[in-house]
């Protein structure tokens, strides 16, 4: 799937991951109304919204990118329909030829984190049918309990040729508190980057990893260090955009052959229409603003190279 | 809620959770079957066999213990239907009067960890309805991403009355691998029990802190300091039994008051009847062994006081 993810950046030039984060305020009334109208002022309801936004807007730009990251939190809000939305969500993107990176920020010990890894990833077995849960190409895993709590992700990996992303740097402000503490004169995020670039030895593609790491675009100093402590993983990077991370910030987190990262945008992209410089747009039009907001996307992080 | 779960095991005699963590190696063949004739071998018959499962423990066990703990990795390898037994269980063991700890493990930046709070705990806002996700009393936090990361969970606590679970030092033989490393001086799961004490000062019950930690019964040593530094913090115990910590390890977790802390078991209890000890229920009274197996734990708990 690193492959698959790399050709596709190749083709589209666009080193962009579009964020699926639909909160009911960036859904269009004219949406919600209609879906309201259907299912009631219920979570049925606001899973109807989200997977028509969601669905308006992967339309509208399925062409210019390599892949989505639906965030699970903004369909889990919304309880068993919100996963409903999440799954079929997932299942639209893979249609329309889409990597869909499920940001899921799962992790726990061992025996638990094979059940994530199965139904995220991999497949169960159900009397003698294998079956699939959600089916994601990659997630992203969270590191805090240790190797033994990420080795079920590296082997799902390895037998379904997909990928995980491992937080090591977070783009929000407080990651620091403990990811920034120094231990034997290094922080804990490099140390954290270390061992994603260890566990990634085990499940090369040709030049990179399938497991890659999660360095937040507002860190950039940061970001320079772990690329070279992590010269064989993806990087996705979150922050760009609404949470104030520019193109001049990601080149650190770019290898000399152009590649190496893939930056994500949410808010920027999916709620462009209601910012001031997509307003021309309209709610009713709303996913044309949401392909205007890429393709601007596009254009700036070519300034990078 | 934390006043609600001290009562209740002040009521049972019980400090203990039962973690209803469903394999489908744990469910009798007689419940897989049925349920597969039923809906097939897909998702919706695994759900089906594992909801049928817990329902018939849950009954076997609701009077002897104050609260159970399902671990929604075991539901989310089986997608949404999965998802729709995890939903299932927790209303029905609130109809049973259980206090329900969502083992999710979440965690993330501010608005993700938002969206988690109000999904798990919390309400959304469908337009003028309100609407509850998934509905647990307690849920499991990651603290990796740091403060920002966790306020979101605090309020929806203080509003709501329920509270979390912060990972500090877990069960799993690698924890140690970034949880023990020192920063000046004393290991990462210090720091993170004093976050959690100082958390859970805004959150504070009569004698103890909507706020809580989780601390592995496999590193009884630990938890002595860590119940140090996070008086106030009722301590979620995992790893008794199945993961190999005994009753004598448990001590160090409890306050002089004889509270403080919960103990986990989930094989322990749930696939008791596959035990030798609990054999002769055999697989068609396989709740019963459960029941059994929940006197034992609770007959052997005693021993620590």
């Amino acid at each position: 799937m690193i492959q698959k993810l790399i050709e596709k950046i190749r083709a589209t030039g666009a080193p962009v991951v579009v964020g699926l984060d639909p909160k009911l305020a960036f859904v269009p009334e004219h949406i919600q109304k209609k879906a309201y109208e259907q299912y009631g002022e219920t979570l049925e309801g606001a899973a109807e919204a989200i997977w028509q936004f969601n669905k308006e807007i992967v339309d509208a730009v399925y062409d210019l990118i390599p892949a989505v990251k639906p965030q699970v939190a903004m369909y889990e809000q919304f309880g068993v329909p919100g996963m409903l939305a999440y799954k079929k969500t997932i299942d639209y993107c893979h249609q329309k030829g889409l990597i869909v990176i499920g940001d899921v920020k799962r992790g726990d010990i061992g025996s638990t984190s094979a059940a994530y890894a199965d139904g995220h990833l991999g497949s169960v077995q159900v009397g003698n049918t294998i079956c699939r849960g959600f089916d994601e190409d990659f997630i992203t895993v969270n590191p805090y309990l240790g190797s033994d709590g990420i080795e079920p992700f590296l082997n799902v990996c390895r037998a379904e040729k997909k990928g995980v992303f491992i937080l090591v740097k977070t783009s929000n402000p407080s990651s620091g508190e403990f990811q920034d503490r120094l231990i034997d004169g290094r922080p804990l995020y490099e140390w954290v980057g270390e061992k994603v670039a260890a566990w990634g030895e085990s499940c090369m593609g040709e030049d990179y990893s399938y497991v890659g790491a999660v360095v937040g675009a507002t860190y950039p100093q940061m970001g320079k260090v772990l690329r070279k402590i992590m010269p064989k993983a993806f990087i996705l990077v979150p922050g760009y955009g609404a949470q104030g991370g520019t193109a001049a910030d990601l080149a650190p987190y770019f290898n000399e052959d152009g590649l190496g990262a893939i930056v994500n945008s949410s808010r920027g992209i999916i709620a462009a229409w209601k910012q001031e410089k997509y307003a021309r747009f309209g709610a009713e039009h709303f996913a044309e603003a949401s392909r205007a907001a890429v393709l601007d996307m596009i254009e700036d992080l070519k300034t990078i190279f």
